[in-house]
């Protein structure tokens, strides 16, 4: 499959058509982006880390039935996907409470509850991408209601299938931010990507931060870190095909 | 049934203990308080209007089986309420979206939408009341799961309520913020007020406010639109008993 169009050129990725209309190619770049892309830098082969752990996840995802836009990868830096409206929401699965959410509510950083927290941020330009629920998304006319039940019940079985895979891999799913679009006819999917950039994944013993809050927080090698998360993911697929 | 000792002077209202301890006194103040408390003002018999309407519409309340603090009036500035432990949340109900909900989603103030929206602020004194979901209350101990569907439940049957008998007064029940709190045997009820302290009312015909925003946005006599309330509230009641 070969790109034609530049449909999207963003911080970490770009979007490109293809000549199947329902199909694009997204590239990702070897940039890494935190605080609403106010720190920015470069880092050689980030992209293709990401790249391969998205589609590793996806395709975890598939696998448990739940519909991504993922179709296939293409080369290191590029994989074919369904082309989706996405739904000006981003929805976060908190296993335990870090980083801003941490400080909203005012408990300790990485504090754990007993449940997990599935929350909706508003994605609107203009302001600081505000906490909603699912009346506000249904009065805002972002999703129906049935929408908002799909995409929570998604969330979290989404959260199962790859905490489950991660733990295999040595690795806690702290948390992730996940997308979701709508194809042309209607279906709703897991969109954008799945991967360090999106989640928190923490070593599942010594805790150890191996995801951008490593960028975030000058904790040292980033590239590292996301290539422990591939390798690690890579491990764990065997020892699964294995057993 | 007398006072005994404050247990809580606020801005708007000072709360008592009585001899029996499971009973408390609320005795309304003449001042009324916007943004935090940093508008601030007094007005000579608004504690007055504010008893008497909250009385009423507890009342309608409890006539429909929806459990509330609210025993008795006492007399024209203080109520009998049962004694509860007020949860964190403030429980926000909008048949329109207005104020700061409308500047945080980006709609103009006063859109209605077609659903009503139930919404929950967690009131943390060193942060800007944050918008919280089920989970997060979950996850912050601030109430169950089934507490939370109790919230929610009560709250959607209030707002009907509430909303058929203002319309009989040709106001329109706009949006609302109630209180929740845990008897020491641990019934859950609606406590604190029902006043246009903490509701938006509107002529139902003009749109004219009758509520806080009056005070807040400096719109004229503030007295008169809450004595509007209490007169059409009185009129209708009379109007639904005769039917």
């Amino acid at each position: 499959m070969e790109k034609k169009y530049l449909l999207f050129d963003g911080n970490e990725k770009q979007v490109w058509s293809t000549v199947e209309e329902n199909k694009i190619i997204f590239q990702y770049k070897d940039v890494t982006t935190a605080y609403g892309g106010i720190k920015r830098a470069f880092f050689a082969g980030i992209g293709c880390l990401n790249n391969r752990i998205s589609a590793m996840l996806f395709e975890a995802l598939e696998n448990e039935g739940i519909p991504t836009h993922f179709i296939s990868l293409l080369d290191e830096r590029q994989q074919l996907c369904h082309k989706v409206k996405r739904i000006d929401i981003t929805v976060g699965v908190h296993n335990r409470i870090c980083g801003s959410l941490a400080s909203t509510l005012g408990v300790e950083d990485g504090f754990k509850p007993e449940n997990t927290i599935i929350d909706y941020q508003y994605d609107i330009e203009t302001y600081d991408n505000p906490q909603i629920n699912e009346d506000h998304a249904v009065a805002l006319g972002l999703a129906t209601y049935d929408e908002m039940n799909f995409i929570r019940s998604t969330a979290k079985k989404a959260n199962e299938v790859l905490g489950r895979l991660l733990k295999t891999a040595d690795i806690e799913l702290v948390d992730m931010k996940m997308e979701f679009g709508r194809t042309a006819d209607g279906k709703l999917m897991v969109c954008d990507e799945l991967s360090p950039d999106r989640c928190r994944f923490w070593d599942l013993r010594s805790g150890e931060k191996l995801d951008k809050d490593r960028f975030r927080n000058d904790l040292g090698d980033i590239y590292k870190g996301y290539e422990t998360v591939l390798n690690r993911l890579i491990a764990a697929m065997g020892k699964i095909k294995e057993s």
